[in-house]
């Protein structure tokens, strides 16, 4: 058992909610607010707060324009966010290995 | 992106001291808090914490008794505790599947 490789794990990213987040950003240039929303299942409070967060830790970026003269609101990650993800399953991988039944 | 991966991982073991203490348990028959607490780096206070609340989930069980007079715990998975983990497990991998880089 290695012990730091739970300690390692980034705490923004473990939350379960910023976990799907980060992966739905991941697979695709960029979301609308909407998009995450609907697709993950959220409320719009529960997904502002977790945007918010991965905002402040640089994860993130949010973009506002308009559409149609509605406002649009569009995340994608970061190049520090794409590292840091990368990273974060990069342990998750390890953390599998070690505890995967043989 | 299956957004019902994250939304399955189990709160209780998700949490990174939870998820430390689970997989060395999974690894052994069992280990004294002290082995726990000196292995995971963690205070008293906070081991205590997480080891009630896997004890009340049902996840661990823990052992009272005495060793040359002194009072010894002792920590082990159930077997709720270990089928859990093994499902938490399986889900991790395959989040890691789903966001591997190429």
């Amino acid at each position: 058992m290695k012990p730091d490789l739970f300690l390692q794990l980034d705490r923004v990213i473990h939350e379960k909610g910023r976990l799907a987040i980060m992966s739905s950003l991941a697979a695709t240039p960029d979301l609308s607010f909407t998009e995450l929303r609907d697709t993950l299942g959220m409320t719009d409070g529960n997904l502002t707060t977790h945007l918010r967060i991965l905002q402040e830790e640089g994860f993130i970026a949010v973009a506002k324009s308009y559409q149609n003269r509605r406002p649009l609101t569009t995340c994608s990650l970061t190049a520090a966010g794409r590292k840091a993800f990368a990273e974060y399953i990069t342990l998750l991988e390890q953390i599998v290995q070690q505890n995967k039944l043989p």
